[in-house]
């Protein structure tokens, strides 16, 4: 039988003790002490990772990728929210993860997406209604009803919101919140419809509210938000009710680590390990019965070797008793190329970008803020040329722009600051929630060529500069590749780079962008529609609006 | 009157003073000491540094820009060999970059290309004669015959080798040799043709001889070659025969540094400062006459200021009087764009790459060497699919392919090991000498994309996955870019970054991709007529040879 020696942490009873793990078919067998100092008793054994909530499709690859490279930071499992590709693929596209995800010894745990599409003000790929929701979960394979961003509709009980509630309850799986900045008797009605977690507190004192109205908080560090620092002082009282995820995480931070490097920080700031250990690994797998193994006898055998409890570098991963890394190097194969999509518009003009003047003294501006999703409104007054208005680049107000997708249909224009391009333009078919293509440049001979670039791949992200382009394909759903997942890194960081060498001081400007279209996040936004006030919540005029040309847009 | 004060170094008479300069119209009128620590005497005030021997095109950027980049190292001037460019577009190439260099304050001091084309055995975009050369020698801003590659014909005394050399003794302007590893008795009758300088030793012994048959020497660190540490101990007894010079600097390299970083290497390895001093300042004006100012009253105001001599960190670099950079930020403006060109070719199909099998049990490879020019000729079974040989990923062994781009006509093909890549393909127009198309790719159709990729943009350097591709175009001369040099040198650590990520362990794949069509190097190249045995000096049969078809190359 195999069997692996090493300090074994026991979290339920907070204890470490040098022990011979025993395991066979998947599954662990007994656990046996030994002498402390007996040899091969140097490293630590614990359970591996969960990441209690991410969206697989943000690291730019399909999950039997993502696994691939999350297994070498200790990760076995996670909670996987499919709403990205759910937009742009409906059901098929959940039934694709999963069953990409089955391809490989990784326990991805997806939910039914709860908001498809996530407003009626832009055009997604798909709807996925209450009945869709409840054949969903009905799988055992559909773990939870996810992040329920719909807030307004559950305090007002819309008739659609309620039946996806009843439909989880009645199966008794656990419903995600997405709540932010929730607070008072608002949270506690929220709560109350029987949402049992958020992760999106960004504040201390906002988490704890929610705490103590009995949710469960997840302490969120991703390519996207960073609310660590911010949150992590809660785990010393709360040790049952917190856990870790990253919601968002691109290719390039996946490849230097994960809920591993949370424990590391969480330790380093003085937190008891075993409290760490028990929102890194134990929190979510009861929360979620999701299975996944906690060390114990008749557990199954996912657990990993750490040299300490200080850095958790993963020296080996097992899950279902088998090794799938080992120092550094994933054991893991890099799946076949699949495809599934929904992109279906074709190859745009260079004057389908131009902007009418329409003799307005000042218009509407997005003010885009580094490492936020919120925007500000500005109003500004345009740069008129030959009585078009362009991009104003000694102001930092560039034009931007969202085509639909799914279909042929006019290109909905606006203009955004703080994206600081000196020259050339980016685009992107990552544009949550809807996922149409989003661009931003000085100029529509860029914009035009970035955004065809991205129409030629069937989605991507492109940079065009007068001399160069470059494009990352994202052939499946137009979110994600079909490549080796360190190459998917290596291209995103040199696509990133491209976008600072022509002038843009954003942390992370594809990601920047891909929330411009983001309806649901206040203040100001752009869909495929129009201009939207996330304050008003509804489309507000904008320069040059989208009529409609062309006899296109069923 | 502008003056500045410091403490100046007198390289002639080998001493350091504090002292006033006083400079007017361009010249240092007077250098008036005052008292050692008189305020504002903290810095250096030294020669500004002049790289001896530079193809400018080897930086992706034309000669303005290259410029303004360089001065914020404290380069004030270079001694320019337009080769690259004369192989594409002759003359006219010349002119160019004459004209273009003279749009900033910066000494270019180009010479006249003494080999083009390199060899018959390829295809190149101009022939400049020996009357063209005497043409181009008879300019006052032409300061010397460059590199004499045709060391055969300069010991068998080839007529027109003979003329050249003729026309730049009649002118009393210097001729550089290049004549890599020659001793002896025939490196004295190539020194005696009047051969006064030669860039290409790699071994300290190789160069005593030259130095000791009057020949000076310079010491090489670019890109490409790498010869400071072999070579630098030569400055000890040899002060006034040594240069520095870089030969090929690619755009990421002259971001980080130039003459100064060898100044700093030599000194904190020991060198005389004022050793040091002369071969990065002083050598090179006076061998080329260039008239570049060197401290002395009546001499240019061609000077630098720095915080020590140890870093050789320029605070301030003047040119002529005029402060052109200063911390590290350059004060010359980008040029305008200018076009020249000569890329005639168009796309390809991915049937035109196929390489035939006649029934060879073993084909010829050449062996690729990491940071080295020359390459290794290995015999390979060929690996065959419907009688077609294709790469052999597993074992290394790629497809390489030459398309002329001067005008239609059939690709070379052959096989190449130590690329390194596991998919995809690179591609590049800058092909040493004759700068036509040369690809390195694991199949027919990444190698036709990324081919037809360089062929868009009518010339540049590519690369290409499965599911992201990237082009750094050059349309100049399918040599350089119109481009802003920071942004071509983030373009450039993007593509490289992404060659790396497709498998290639080689340091610099574009590097050693452009130097795999250069016959004049041994063992065996490919140029667009096949491939090439640069031992027996001629083309060799290669797999699927070029055939005239579809009636083209007049």
């Amino acid at each position: 039988m195999p069997s692996i020696r090493g300090q074994v942490a026991d979290i339920f009873n907070r204890r470490i003790y040098a022990a011979t793990v025993f395991f066979e078919d998947g599954k662990i067998v007994s656990i046996n002490p030994v002498a402390k100092d007996a040899a091969g008793t140097g490293h630590y054994i614990i359970p591996g990772f969960t990441d209690a909530h991410v969206h697989i499709e943000s690291s730019m690859l399909v999950p039997a990728e993502f696994a691939r490279l999350a297994v070498v930071h200790g990760t076995v499992s996670t909670i996987s929210d499919p709403h990205e590709i759910a937009n742009v693929c409906g059901l098929q596209g959940v039934a694709f993860m999963i069953e990409n995800g089955n391809t490989v010894p990784f326990k991805f745990n997806f939910g039914a997406p709860s908001c498809v599409p996530a407003t009626i003000f832009e055009t997604a790929g798909a709807v996925i209604d209450a009945n869709d929701t409840k054949k969903l979960l009905l799988r055992d394979d559909i773990k939870y009803l996810s992040e329920m961003m719909n807030f307004p509709g559950v305090l007002c009980k819309d008739e659609e919101v309620m039946k996806k509630i009843a439909a989880a309850h009645t199966l008794n799986k656990p419903i995600d919140g997405h709540a932010p900045g929730v607070r008072g008797e608002k949270a506690i009605q929220y709560i109350n419809a029987g949402i049992s977690t958020d992760h999106e507190c960004f504040t201390a004192e906002e988490a704890l509210d929610k705490l103590q109205a009995g949710m469960k908080i997840l302490i969120r560090e991703g390519s996207a938000a960073k609310n660590f620092e911010a949150l992590i002082g809660l785990l010393h009282d709360y040790p049952d009710m917190i856990m870790f995820c990253s919601d968002d995480k691109h290719p390039d931070s996946l490849v230097a680590g994960h809920i591993n490097q949370l424990c590391a920080r969480a330790v380093a700031k003085g937190m008891d390990v075993f409290n760490v250990l028990r929102a890194a690994c134990v929190n979510p797998v009861l929360h979620y019965k999701t299975g996944t193994g906690l060390m114990r006898p008749g557990d199954a055998a996912d657990f990993i070797v750490v040299k300490d409890l200080k850095n958790f570098e993963a020296v080996q991963t097992y899950i279902d008793g088998e090794l799938v890394a080992e120092n550094g190097k994933s054991l893991i194969s890099s799946p076949e190329p699949g495809i599934i999509n929904n992109f279906l518009c074709s190859k745009k003009m260079e004057g389908d970008f131009t902007a009418d003047w329409n003799n307005e003294k000042s218009i509407t501006v997005i003010e885009a803020l580094d490492g936020q999703l919120i925007t500000n409104k500005l109003n500004w007054p345009p740069k008129v040329i030959n009585r078009k208005i362009t991009s104003d680049i000694e102001n930092d107000i560039l034009k931007i722009v969202v085509v639909n997708r799914y279909h042929h249909a006019p290109i909905a224009k606006a203009f955004i600051k703080n994206f600081g391009l000196k020259l050339g333009a980016i685009a992107s078919s990552v544009a949550h929630d809807s996922h149409n293509i989003v661009a931003v440049g000085v100029d529509d001979k860029s914009i035009c060529k970035a955004v065809n670039l991205v129409i030629e791949k069937k989605g991507g992200i492109s940079c065009v500069s007068n001399d160069a382009e470059m494009v990352l394909g994202l052939p499946v759903a137009g979110l994600m590749s079909n490549e080796n997942g360190y190459r998917v890194a290596a291209a995103y960081t040199a696509i990133d780079a491209m976008a600072k060498s022509l002038g843009s001081h954003l942390s992370a400007p594809f990601m920047t962008l891909s929330f411009m279209a983001l309806l649901v996040i206040p203040h100001v936004k752009l869909s495929d529609k129009g201009l939207f006030d996330g304050d008003e919540f509804t489309l507000t005029p904008s320069p040059s609006p989208p009529s409609v040309e062309r006899g296109a847009a069923p």
